[in-house]
């Protein structure tokens, strides 16, 4: 039983300095890494294939610890194995025992939980807001099956937080995928942090759950090196065959193993320190010395292949009115009007066209959101992945996707996004390039009512466009395009930019206002008709308003300017320039709650300290449904009435 | 088989009204509801106990649409046994066919999908963002429960969004609380939106998952009036069997029942008109005619349960230093710090004490969020609602409990409460009355790093605090205490005020600014120091680092005022005199991104115009673990030093 032994050993060993390293920083979970003591140890030093000095090679196996407050017993076979980290990607080194007791320190790279955006790229994803993981292990299994690669993705999953329903979620997607390269890990330890699991998360009850949902489970005692190898052979060679359904491992382990007086419940998160830890380490090594731990076998980690999957180099993507007309669409062009949703579609098949990275998520809107004119196409459909309505997965899948080297758009209604906030927010932290599009946005698709709006969305984006990401980029790029054209160059300016990009469609057609040959950028705005009265600012549907009100101003002798502020973060001194052209008074103008663009301006004006005005209209109750977009924004008091009304006060004008 | 021919008359003309129903709205899923035909009549004719003319009875049956977008079919069941309407709850009136037919109307109570706000007291909650319903129902259930009532509420979910996660968290949920009044019915029409929906959704994997959660299912014919009405009767007869587990049915049926025209894909969400129209209504008589449907018997809604729950009146609640002696904490009060999730938590307790109508909820870090202290109080145990690692669900029960006439309070770390910001949304928009509670907030946590920090979070909830609900109080109050005492009071405060509150409490203690006779309101501010050259404005643990600064700014000749901006909204008019005192001249300062107070004080100085200046301090970078709080403030720039030096550029001075 030398291979036994020896893994005792490490688990021992790697268990002794997560106590360690938990002490040091005075915080952690050394109990959690205890129970994944083995599990670890023969994934890390025996059975995954990688190159500890190349911990992100896109052929090697990976690790997702979706349980992410266990990442100590990660960290601690990192530094036995000399796993390479560093924040510069291109200057890498080993990881020693020194660098693990620096866990939790501001400068460490050891972060609280899996982070590979802070220089730990053994892991592809942030974890630690609980229930991720999984989708993102079913994300680069995905993209992994596109590209042709064997490699298999281990996902390590907390038995409490199994009852995150986005677990279910991941279950069913990679079910539905036949994503085989997923071998899913339970940890069944039985406690939680303020209570033992519920006997809804037992490993007897999770055996049956995923049984039912159609997959093979093998039920182990997760302290059994022997057994543990044996389940994830099973997994080696189930994963290419055809017949078989994917395999999950439901691991029956111990909190606190090894040291009876840190088991049971009241030990969750809470490091031993001195005498404590004195004596969790002497029962420790009781315990492993009882199993007779000895590292006297040598252990060696999987041989990877290393290819490398071959992308050829993205083309040119066609302009709008080509792609139209190769599309068969090119009667529309004559009606002078299209939804940007629509837009977006033929932008995102063009751009499939062009660029193989390229995939399209939708969560059973594609018929609505028009990812299906990518998923349609045969030569992309490989690329299009059915989420069915699961919102969560869906944007984790998508971070997974982005870890493994895809540019993923992910749609659904712009309301149904929200369902994904958390996860969108890990993936920001996990550095990920991460396209959102949110259709039938705001309150124009009318008819639904407000289950279907989107309304507090614009608020939530921009908070993320008020802070910057390690290279110095925004968090977000938040884009409202108000036609066709904009939306088609602004999908295709998300591709071309790293990082996580919020695009809101619109249900219903929208005029034309812009052609070929405007160019539009992220972090730009488009001055769309100059006066020297008040600043109109817009954005999306509230564009098209704004112009119907033009002429009423004018009317009402207002000459006022409009801005198409497409873009958040936006030229704030730019826009300044503007209202000081204005006599200093802005207008803006939205079709959601506030918080959104009538506060970034609000925010750089007020910055400014120059003496600017803004009025922000935006929806001030809660909406309703209407037959007709005209009836929910008159309702909502957003239309160019409204508007009108409005400047008219703001410039303490009377009616004519 | 006189019932039989009964319900198959109601199932076609209910059916065929939504037909019209839709058609004349333009929109609309009919397909949807005719797939609900048969499990609608029998439950609304026949099966539930209900008062037509008082369709919110405490006491009796509710129904619970999931599936909103099947709306139609309970409104053209309503219609016809003229339930009652109306936005003014005093003053009911019986719906009539003509109401149906003003469905999705700007000025119509029938809105779009189901929405009691709007005037729809037979519904409880608003749905039609997939996958709540269940939690709603299990939220009504616990709260009969409490009150003794033997109502039933049956809850229809259909199979596309049974994908959801969310829907197995309520399974779970469900089943470890034993809540056997609630009657779950999956709707499996088989198809979604898109496309059919996946064979994990299917009724036969359906049923087995049901299983394995340890459910007694019943597998019927959905359009069959007795089999529905069988299954029905034996879940009326489990429900009060100690030893039943949960029951489930699992209804196999057809989209577009009874109209071959309107079957298959392609049907989804798209109302028959002109000929089409005229067809599906057609075959739908022709089906009718073969299945015998005939009116040839009287059917007869169940009897209810006059009782309605008793209730005590609330009794005063103690003060916090009353509460901490009482409960055995006095030591804390002479140390002079303690943390606002340690005072919530005695708040929470004091107030279960005083009024039985609060209850607490918590997703399994209720000894985090301190709402353990209500948990382990032995009179107040029936109203802990463990709610596991499942925030929607917990969100969504807590939506349940206010219909159910509750005052629920929901706490998880600040973090994880995005987890249910579409289940909060849809809160707001039922009129619920929540509390919301985020622990750990912003980044004073520190050692545990950015996947357990709550960041973009005040501008989700500021954007709620920008606009009103139909009675004209904020769609948010946005509280975020600096002390204990002030957690204390904002606490019962919250519990006193009829809507949706969010409190954002923190993991560190934090000095006592204030004492048992100070006072705080929701919309209300303090002012901390007054002085005449600087407007300081913070809350929560910025408060505490902003005093920690105002000796170093006194030092640099800058004598600042200091406000203690608590909640959201606030009294702008106030604000801005104190800026006025401060020669215009603010500063905001918060430990989350931005879009938070910082806006929310920018959009009050924009709007007036009078040229005052705002700067913000807050998070502009990823944070990380750190083992401190310093370290973190420090990383993060929001530290008191980088107060000291953002003020002193603000007034243009040099450090001396």
């Amino acid at each position: 039983m030398s291979f036994d032994s020896t893994i005792q050993a490490k688990a021992v060993s790697i268990t002794r300095l997560s106590y360690e390293m938990t002490a040091s920083s005075g915080s952690g979970h050394p109990t959690t890494c205890a129970s994944l003591a083995h599990i670890v140890s023969v994934l890390m030093y025996q059975h995954m294939r990688y190159e500890p000095v190349n911990p992100s090679h896109p052929s090697s196996d990976r690790l997702v610890l979706s349980e992410g407050h266990a990442v100590p017993i990660v960290y601690a076979a990192c530094a036995d194995l000399g796993i390479h980290i560093g924040k510069d990607k291109t200057n890498l080194r080993a990881m020693t025992r020194d660098d693990a007791m620096t866990l939790r320190e501001i400068d460490s790279v050891v972060d609280g939980h899996p982070n590979p955006a802070e220089g730990f790229p053994f892991f592809d994803t942030a974890t630690g807001s609980l229930g991720q993981g999984l989708s993102h292990a079913a994300g680069l299994a995905v993209a992994a099956k596109i590209d042709g690669l064997d490699k298999r993705i281990f996902c390590i999953i907390g038995d409490g937080e199994s009852r995150e329903g986005q677990i279910w979620e991941a279950v069913d997607f990679i079910k539905d995928h036949a994503l085989n390269a997923v071998c899913t890990i339970f940890n069944c330890n039985a406690y939680g942090q303020a209570d033992k699991v519920s006997d809804q998360q037992s490993a007897d009850t999770t055996v049956k759950k995923l049984q039912a949902a159609g997959y093979t489970v093998l039920a182990i005692d997760g302290h059994s090196p022997s057994a543990i190898q044996d389940a994830l052979s099973q997994h080696a060679q189930a994963q290419f065959d055809p017949k078989a359904a994917p395999l999950a491992i439901v691991a029956k382990t111990q909190k606190g193993w090894g040291s009876a007086s840190q088991q049971g419940q009241g030990h969750h998160g809470k490091p031993a320190v001195g005498d404590e830890l004195k004596t969790a380490i002497e029962e420790l090594e009781t315990t492993g010395r009882s199993l007779g731990a000895t590292a006297d076998t040598p252990l060696k980690i999987g041989m990877m292949s290393p290819k490398k999957p071959e992308r050829t180099q993205p083309q040119p993507v066609m302009s709008f009115n080509e792609a139209m007309q190769q599309f068969g669409l090119g009667d529309a062009l004559t009606k002078g009007k299209y939804a940007t949703r629509r837009a977006y579609g033929v932008a995102l098949r063009a751009l499939g066209l062009a660029n193989q990275n390229v995939v399209s998520l939708d969560a059973d809107v594609s018929n609505s959101t028009f990812a299906d004119m990518f998923a349609n196409d045969e030569s992309l459909a490989e690329r299009f992945i059915e989420c069915r309505i699961a919102e969560q997965n869906m944007f984790s899948v998508a971070a997974g996707l982005s870890a493994g080297g895809k540019i993923p758009f992910a749609s659904t209604f712009a309301k149904f996004v929200v369902r994904g906030y958390d996860q969108i927010e890990m993936a920001v932290n996990s550095g990920a390039n991460i396209k959102v599009v949110g259709s039938h946005a705001g309150i124009s698709l009318a008819a639904d009512g407000p289950s279907q709006m989107s309304l507090p969305d614009i608020a939530w984006f921009r908070s993320f466009a008020t802070m910057q990401r390690q290279n110095g980029t925004p968090g977000f790029y938040v884009l409202q395009p108000s036609d066709a054209y904009q939306a088609y160059a602004l999908t295709l300016a998300m591709a071309e930019y790293d990082g996580p990009c919020y695009m809101r469609t619109l249900r219903p057609d929208t005029e034309f206002l812009y052609g070929e040959n405007d160019t539009f950028t992220l972090g730009g705005h488009e001055v769309l008709t100059e006066g020297r009265d008040l600043l109109l600012v817009a954005s999306g549907y509230m564009v098209h308003e704004a112009n119907k009100a033009l002429d009423d101003l004018d009317a009402q002798g207002i000459d006022a300017t409009l801005v198409d502020l497409y873009s958040l973060p936006f030229d704030a001194e730019a826009l300044l320039d503007l209202a000081n052209e204005n006599n200093g008074m802005i207008l803006t103008l939205e079709d959601n709650y506030g918080g959104g663009i009538g506060s970034a301006v609000a925010d750089a004006v007020a910055e400014d300290g120059g003496g600017f005005t803004v009025h922000q209209l935006h929806v001030k109750n809660l909406p309703k449904s209407g037959r007709s977009t005209d009836d929910v924004m008159n309702y909502c008091g957003v239309s160019a009435k409204h508007i009108v009304e409005k400047a008219m006060a703001m410039l303490e004008l009377s009616a004519t």
